[in-house]
């Protein structure tokens, strides 16, 4: 069994509360128990975290070398301006998966743009919590 | 008597002592003061957070979710880039108002651009100390 | 006592029939005299102007040059594209304070940009009839 | 069983061939093969056609209205520029699934723009013949 | 003897382990230990701080008021956007020197723009460790 | 019979004397009588007004609520800059016709943008007088 | 009598299904069969063609030369980026009118640009199925 | 003796009391007296005429068709964005020469940009009152 | 003797007919009868084809993987927008010429602008029929 | 007298040949010549300089120093790029006046910047070898 | 015989040394040893001329008016922005032929631009030496 | 002892004249004095040349290749556009060092922008002539 963290950015800890339309009405809890258990079938040990700190989220990342064979990462907001998380990406050297429950490209212009997506080993977009899922099953092709 | 948040972003903590030309001389600490009895006036019980911290400021946020009635919002440089904080804004669905102690429309370039703006009630700029006070006014009459 | 002048752009005389969604429903001449009776417990005497011309606007800014204290301006559309105006304000020596009854922040991308901002006091968006209530409050502390 | 459509663009028919180091080194028959037996797990059929023609591509999309029940399209380089194809995927309202087999993020500038993103449901870029079944698992979801 | 702090931003931490190409092969310790030697010869004491958050660089700034007499700032990805450390570092009225081990001129094009340059006194860029011990000389002359 | 109103921007009272190649060689008098004789035979009573003023155009907009049935508009150069023409057709909630009698398109960039198309019914450029007698049998179709 | 073309471009064989509050719920049929008959009362014959093949409508464009005298262009989304149809009108030398069912100023920026434009003789937009009579009266003027 | 109209834009009638270090602190009046005086040496009549209101302005223009040989146009703030401005002096076929009495080439960004500049005859700006006088030596060469 | 294709795009089957100044007055068939004689005399046999599809040139290139030695590519408009025959260009991996009769440089701003140009080995404009002539010539000493 | 230096850059040694349209048929000696002998009624001493080396222009400007009262200067095409020359000017510390012979503002887009602009004391565009005339005439009220 | 000046700009006098993989490994003496020998054979006498210097290269550009019959120039670096030397390749009025050895279209953006390619009468690159013969075989036919 | 150049661009040679504030009045020669005296101890002999010319700077740089060992280049203006002066640097494949005595970072918007800057060793801004010092220092570690 190999670990892997999902790895949750700046608000979506409200998921399920926010934006229902948007985002779904589940909660981020009930989410990580379905990825927990989805994560075992496929012979990975899902670890949770979320901040809504990009320092924080990027002293995770860095904590998990060594330890974990691969990173989800819905990086909120951050995606769009945060190139301190960027170079956290890419100084870890594990595939790390950039995944949104929303169809970004639908939204705002300024979701548009991904700092991060050059860094990433792939990304998944607008299927909601399923988002997450397909993450797992590609990653597990990669770890 | 109503709750409410004046929640301070980076470097506000140094008023009095930082560009005395651009913020007056008076720390924040008695401006709170003021903010305070104030509110009492028009009934709305002020609760204070100041943060250099993005990720703390969206914390704060979406803790006062269910207890408080409406914020005012100095986020300082965040203004103009944290689009994390943006989407804090709209997730806590009430009503947030914009203040600047300068007027941001006179300096650099850079700060011409709001990114929480859009999801704010109202903005207001450029009257000292005075730019909370009006806020709360304006708050009084949509909580 | 002193005399403001409280200075209306285009379109804004049919506030009350225009977008009331945006604008409210209440008759740019309801609202004047609102704006009156707050001025005189403020101890401000307000005479109003509004036209839809530039030349108009810039006109009148000239004329009350000695007389008047202070001026309260909602420059509607002029506000994005007016230079104009801007060099009058500029060249009134008032404190000129810009407002706005919609957050035009949360409007169309043009809408953004303020030419006439960097030559005022202050400015103030979002509230409806509130703003020009606001800039009352905010330019008696000036004059 | 529902029918889908594997529907890709220019160039995709030299998978295999064409910088495997992009794109893998098997052919897009044998991927198509593979796709075949995932659906039929998945209890999707799928129906595949590629063309170099953004026009082909379009009266595609336009046939297969009211006899399948979602699109996997890899539009290549129309991704970047057509239009009119994504007014074809507006048109046909059936979920349509944006994929590439590399991470267009990470390779130039141009490709950083998808003018179909908009009107997909969602997408999957990255990981080479695995985005398809990706799009598969997320497609079953959806239909 | 004169305090100086040296005070390093997101990922520095990682100094010796990441992209060595980029950033040599030795650790940030190693390096602290050189720069601490080479500022007792130029009667300077150094202090260390790294922090991969952008609040606790900002409040790390505003702490030294007083007590120290410069600062060498390596901001890492912050250089790029971070206005709220660029205000910190007005508001501190100490030099503070900008210095990367990488010559960010000769790398992507988001890294050529510095939102700090303008308030800080200097820069120093492309010359490893030493890009360091330049800004000890430079601050020496300085303070 | 319904009324509308023609209604003509800057310099376009020249028309005849002013770049004929561009405008053709009638006056704008000659254009107005073809245009009342053929409105007639639609059932559509012309009104007619010119001038060079932004504000009168506007003031003009704002009069015929209530009376008159929809708009032809040739707004000349204000097409390109005028928000607050743009505002006043918004507000008078009738359909609006804009109008060109040169092929905009095909002249200088900056004439390529209108300001005011996106609140107008439809446009119609680029037929010399015959602008004005196609935006009347358009009108008598949404009347 | 002068044969015309009516030429529609990609997904306009839709019309009548597709985005009915945008383009009415006439089929494209329906509507031919009434600019034929226009088309008789003005005494021009139209010919009818249309594909989704950029090609296809380049080709059609340079085989009516000699034999028709004017052309109704539709160019749908081609009318943004296609160049090469650009060319192809501008080398027919006949009278080509651009018209769109659907106000296109007043849709998403991308199609606010029409490369096709400066080389046709005029355009008309925002009047559904009259668009297309409107520019059968404009060419028959012209032929 | 050739007539010759000193047409003035916004605030210039506000010259000699507004920012004197621009402009100097000679009024409009007393310019133009020493203006007719030197008009008289070189056998140009001179008729001055200033107005807040560019749609005045543009009327101006149109009347002295036929009357007068030349122009000398301060814009003021219109030289910036009035293209209406623009095709009237296009549309008047006499010389006109653009003045400033500042150097607005180091004043602000906006005020580089002439709209009016490609029409007029030539430029002559930042010699103060003197910039009118070599404007009328120019025209008595041109008239 | 090695076999080439001389491969051109949309229009240009109208060489002689369209635009002479810009294009010279000879047929593509003329032209291609000329460098037909002068590639025998190179040792290079001369495949002609011409299509205004994008498809069917990408079909085109395809297809001569293999068989053929060079390419010969006036891609005409195509060439400022096609990434999809840029990509086609990349994957045949034979050396491809780009040639222009006219020198587009010194037409519109959109036509600077060349997509192929950074996948091609070189390329010749502005020399008409000779610009053909001239990639036999290069084309000879890569073969 | 005052001495005083009619500066000339690129190509500008051609006048009379070049371009007559755009700059008259006189040869810069015989305009110099003119220039000199207004330069005497004026008592202003002409000294002429002219190279199409950037460096040589600034040497020259850098020689006068202390011995020359003013400049003219046309700069021709360094006028759009030149920052070293730009440099110079602002460092001689001396009035420098630019002129252009044609009309900048009626040429290409490029033309239209000037970086030597701000730190001229004015510009004189478009009168021919009148601009440097009206020049001598705005220098000898400067010196 | 006709004689024809083969122009090179800065850093071209390297070549053979300098980047051999860009530019081959033989020298430009030895180049141009070739050119004289293939321009004797087409009737051309080459006159060789390199300079590091702007200015030289347009003094050598003006002195060849009368006696040289065309040009060949690869003007290095100077292509991106010496405006001056496009200025003086419109004055010479003769044919020149912009040459690179280099694919300038695969390299830097910044090298994409020519901002003498719209004087010249044509243009090839990306062959080397053999951009230079092609260049001569050019010539020929316009001499 | 190695031989390294000290090479600065236009204008430099007013050191000491020339905007004190920003540059100190010590004078160029007086620099070169404290340069030679720290060089000598660093084991290095300075060599120094100074030019306001594009071309010579060239020149010189291609000069010492073979005989020196790296190179401090104050480029001054032609730091932001000269492009020539890059491949220069590049072709001498020497360790090049970025200086500027002025904090280039605070100045104007265009001095931002460094040309030269990705094909130099590193860069050392801000610290007047020590920004020299400093590069010795720092050269003597590469060389």
């Amino acid at each position: 069994m190999k670990k892997i963290l999902i790895l949750n950015g700046p608000n979506i800890n409200l998921t399920g509360e926010r934006e229902p339309g948007q985002y779904g009405s589940e909660s981020l809890e009930a989410i990580n128990g379905e990825l927990s258990s989805l994560g075992e079938t496929l012979g990975l040990v899902c670890e949770f975290y979320q901040s809504n700190s990009e320092g924080a989220l990027i002293d995770k990342l860095q904590q998990i070398r060594g330890t974990h064979a691969g990173v989800v990462l819905n990086a909120g907001a951050y995606t769009h301006y945060s190139i301190a998380l960027r170079d956290a990406i890419a100084s870890v050297r594990l595939p790390v998966i950039e995944v949104h429950m929303s169809n970004v490209a639908a939204r705002e212009e300024f979701r548009h743009r991904s700092v991060i997506g050059p860094v990433c080993a792939g990304s998944i977009a607008g299927f909601g919590k399923n988002s997450y899922k397909l993450a797992l099953y590609a990653l597990k092709e990669m770890v």
